[in-house]
């Protein structure tokens, strides 16, 4: 049984637009934060840049279903969860509630990169096993999925 | 044969994040960016508000494929598709270059809404006649389709 | 004397830049949190937005002072005071500490404002008695000043 | 005479606010895409990150005097002028103007510096005299004032 994750967030007035709600952009950006929160609850870095080395977690694909919107000074919570768990690739849902009512589904995957100092470009490299024994309590699939 | 939207762009520093990357959020205000630059193009407001009556697209779902990276200062191009127009809902594709790569497939679906002053929610309503005549000229959906 | 106000925040990773750095336009967002945070505590509404009816509190100037940077994940505080009180006018000063370190300086002027359904434009209107009375004990400035 | 540097932009949608106005942070934000511009028509790079090297300008203060709202899709201009041209720092002045009406006046202070791979800090630095070359004629500055 997974370990659940939940982060509380607060709706700032410059994350509105003038139709009145939370921009819809800014949902992935509350994502992040959540995501941001649970490597801080396992003690990993989500980024690190030191000495022109830089080490995260870019994304290779993030979608967002809207049911409810947000608006200015709402409280709400996201749900976080780990669905897959691969070789560098990891795929993250969050599920936005205000209350009782579901506001957004979210997902995205994210590539753990790295960059070394010599080189310019980001490149993939696999989830170090101390930080995949961490995420392993959150992850919700199912062990015979992983192999496919 | 449907006609192409073309839309440029340029990195600006706000945008990127300490990766050195644009934030995959912005391609999200991107793609709304050059929607709002088609609806200049047929001269029909994306979003009005007067007398506290307001119109406008909000998103009922949204997605984005990170292929490459955009940094700051570099000039892209979206170009813009209308995959579906339905009663109240449209769906736009996105196609993000710079020079002949690809950096980006977005999409999101949109529908029509509307708030008078004297109700508190936004409800959906038909795309006006008017407004589904200028935009079915970008409309790549096959007229077979349309009717499933 | 007045009563201290204060407001902790944590670093989003969406609000850093290429430098590595917090974008400099993000404190502006930062002391709004922090005015929005006084407000709740407080209990009044930084912001409303009702049939049509609009009242808050635009910004009229606003400037800052950078000493030190602002990292990713850092968690910083900021000390909120209410530096001036007026007749529709408000002047917030706000210091930014990552512990003992002063990171910045901020200040704003907002003018207490409201717009009927009725009207397009955003009109000056007097600080209600009830709000004055709940914002006294955070001014800072010494009465005979406030009568110049 | 200094020569004149005018930069034209347009309001996006993600950058209002619930109360239907440009945020107010926005518009330093605006105000570094015009000192963007000024840095590409003197072929100078605002910034550069290559191999951990960092170089560009970060601000040391900004603010913004706010006149006459932007709303969702107004074209504006912003006037560009280098007020003071010192060792390390320049100030910066911009007039934000829609048609006629000046919609706010804004400045900021920023220092040249430099960041190495091997150091974790940034360092003010001299700025280069093939710079200063091409910035002078941007320069509002009386020299009697600038000995001062």
């Amino acid at each position: 049984m997974p370990e659940a994750f939940s982060f509380e967030r607060r709706v700032g007035f410059a994350e509105t637009d003038a139709a009145g709600l939370v921009h819809f952009s800014n949902f992935f950006r509350y994502m992040e934060e959540a995501e941001a929160a649970l490597f801080r609850a396992i003690d990993w870095p989500l980024f690190t840049s030191e000495q022109g080395v830089i080490a995260g977690f870019p994304k290779r694909a993030a979608e967002c279903d809207y049911r409810r919107p947000l608006y200015f000074d709402d409280v709400f919570t996201i749900e976080v969860a780990l669905r897959k768990l691969r070789a560098s690739a990891l795929t993250w849902q969050f599920t936005f509630r205000r209350g009782p009512d579901v506001c957004a589904y979210g997902q995205y995957t994210t590539i753990y990169a790295r960059r070394d100092a010599a080189s310019e470009g980001i490149a993939p490299a696999l989830v170090p096993d101390a930080l995949r024994e961490r995420l392993e309590r959150y992850c919700t699939e199912e062990p015979a999925d992983a192999q496919k």
